[in-house]
């Protein structure tokens, strides 16, 4: 009797946790901070004046079908257009192997409830994206992690994991400009990595929301173009090349994992949103997203050589960090004694104002305290330089 | 090696089957077929005026915050919104309580998977809406379906089953106007409900998408506003009554299940689209969604009407159907030897090109093949009675 407690909750629920990163969000909105937590693409960037016109168009007497109900696999037309452009990047495909997702992160949440039991072992990177853990605990996986280094994810490591590990059913990687460390994995760790999946016979959950966000370096093939064997689940997103607010990403997959993966969506929400479909297909048919895209980059490497040069103006020796060919994220490490999240909570946004995203949650096992996650996106010139400024005089004194 | 087969996949897909309905909805869209089978509403009924105003209003310059990143609870005005509408139902509560879902489906998903260990006991009306089912049958429960009858479930047999049943976690009841009998739940009913709920210590999900299509009889309190004790999860949705494509519903829930419901939201999809959260808001908070409601209720009246009408002139005798005072459906019940999903492949679709639902997916446990779920929304007059008669002729000559 009494009011339900924690123990009528499923066994998964002890794995749900509040994210870090929401609640230092929750203070980023706040007058005089200066967030670096974030990660939200630049929203001056989002192409309104199209969208506005594509909506205008949809809403009209005679077109209620865009209100209406539709395939859980997604509208017909916007899968067909994204395998045409995944087709264009080396994964030659038809809209029936596409799937249309509630962004990337229902990308994680599925492919983990295909694969993923109680117990099994999901390889990540080292550090590796916090919402792809968030969204793989509710299957009560268990972790290993394998470290990186500029090109990505350590092959060897990663063999070694494999050989020594019983039950792996997944490896997790954001292979192009990495959340949260802005690294890149090269081609022959690419080639390797598929290798290995074969030769251990696991499957590959490729994670590319940042992968056309590229500001130098060469297009590498994707994970999922290498592989012949059909044992890689490849994602994407919207949300950093037209708008998170429309919550559209997804799943390039082999057909038995495809059409599993789209009863799994059925199950979940049934379809993703009629109407935020028929808009980015009638942006991806009426506009050029390549030119869009190509639009947006100059913004963005700008702010990362800001941010770059700032780090290397301010901060005090002794700190590293990694520098992106793309993506959003730059990732900073500290002195092995100090914790960043104490650092913060009781230096940074007290003294300082500014917010970044500590370390330890990116971590699937053995978390290290001294790093954090930078973001360069949507920061004004003087506030970024500033707000690096500042950190960068705190450190030197608790360095000190 | 080689391709990845079914072994690789965890054991909750073997849960996860193609849905009967959706495979009929595609037949629903071809020429000649008429279709009771979706229960889409009638979308000639959407508020598109208003909805074209309020997207043309939301995509200007200056409101790039409606295509960012947004709370994983809801968009806060949209929250109070839904909040205030429910408070005047007679559930007090306020935004904080009220967790945006995508549509009603995904809060059937969240609170599955909240409470719900594999082998745990879901206890369903019989019988009960498919696509819970659906959404329940990853965490891989056990079912125990309850008889209903013109007063909806039987909570003498649900007392029965509650007193004879292990690890029971949830109680699965849709109390208005029922998917798919249009049954609707007695005041007496639930009552006795929400005591059997206390002294089993057991959790409540009310699942309430059709509440507002009431064409005749007294609107009944909800079961959330009967239980004094936290233990009931209420879901709502604005597919009915505003439109499915924006994919939006809401779950209201005692504050500690309602964190956690946001974080496996959270886990699942980040958040609901923001573009349509703010649509939403603006409609409700600018428009009459009361009297947008109340104007749709003679459309469904009629139709229902019409139907109840037609299967009674040229249904032959032996054949019962639901009389229901709301939503959508009528449940029908022909001779114990018919089975429906094989009449309707050899003898409805291609004679008649009528389709329904055969009954036997909306059993949790011991289905039975000798019913339909009929649907009245959104087929023109002269088709609905047309497509009665014709199938009323088959039924008499298989049955004769």
């Amino acid at each position: 009797m009494g009011v339900i407690g924690m123990t009528s909750f499923a066994r998964r629920a002890e794995r749900v946790q509040p994210s870090a990163i929401r609640e230092f969000l929750a203070l980023a909105g706040q007058p005089g901070i200066t967030s670096f937590a974030g990660g939200y693409p630049d929203p001056t960037l989002f192409p309104m004046r199209e969208l506005h016109g594509i909506y205008d168009a949809l809403l009209t007497d005679g077109n209620a079908s865009a209100l209406q109900y539709t395939a859980s696999e997604g509208l017909p037309e916007l899968r067909a257009l994204v395998a045409a452009r995944l087709s264009a990047d080396g994964m030659p495909c038809t809209a029936d192997d596409v799937l249309i997702t509630q962004g990337g992160q229902q990308g994680l949440d599925l492919t983990a409830k295909l694969f993923v039991d109680a117990g099994d072992v999901i390889v990540t990177e080292r550090p590796t994206f916090l919402g792809a853990l968030i969204a793989f605990n509710p299957c009560e996986p268990d972790y290993r992690s394998v470290p990186m280094d500029d090109e990505g994810m350590d092959t060897d490591a990663l063999e070694q994991v494999l050989r020594t590990t019983d039950r792996v059913k997944l490896i997790y990687t954001v292979p192009d400009y990495q959340n949260p460390t802005g690294r890149t994995m090269s081609l022959a760790r690419r080639r390797r990595l598929v290798e290995l999946a074969q030769e251990f016979d696991v499957v590959v959950l490729e994670d590319t929301p940042y992968r056309e966000l590229r500001y130098e370096g060469e297009r590498l093939p994707t994970i999922k173009s290498l592989d012949t064997t059909g044992r890689v689940v490849h994602l994407g997103s919207f949300s950093k090349i037209l708008a998170p607010g429309l919550r559209l990403g997804w799943a390039l997959a082999t057909p038995e994992i495809r059409e599993k993966l789209a009863l799994l969506k059925l199950a979940a929400d049934t379809q993703n949103g009629t109407l935020n479909m028929r808009a980015a297909a009638a942006y991806l048919g009426g506009y050029d997203i390549e030119g869009h895209i190509a639009g947006m980059l100059p913004t963005y490497r700008h702010q990362r050589d800001l941010m770059l040069a700032s780090l290397q103006e301010h901060f005090p020796p002794g700190i590293t960090w990694t520098r992106a060919n793309g993506g959003l994220f730059t990732w900073v490490t500290f002195p092995a004694g100090l914790d960043m999240a104490a650092f913060q909570r009781d230096v940074l946004i007290p003294q300082a104002g500014v917010i970044v995203v500590p370390g330890t949650p990116f971590f699937a096992d053995r978390p290290e305290a001294n790093h954090a996650r930078m973001s360069f996106s949507g920061v004004p010139d003087e506030r970024l330089v500033d707000g690096v400024r500042r950190m960068g005089r705190l450190l030197s004194q608790a360095l000190t």
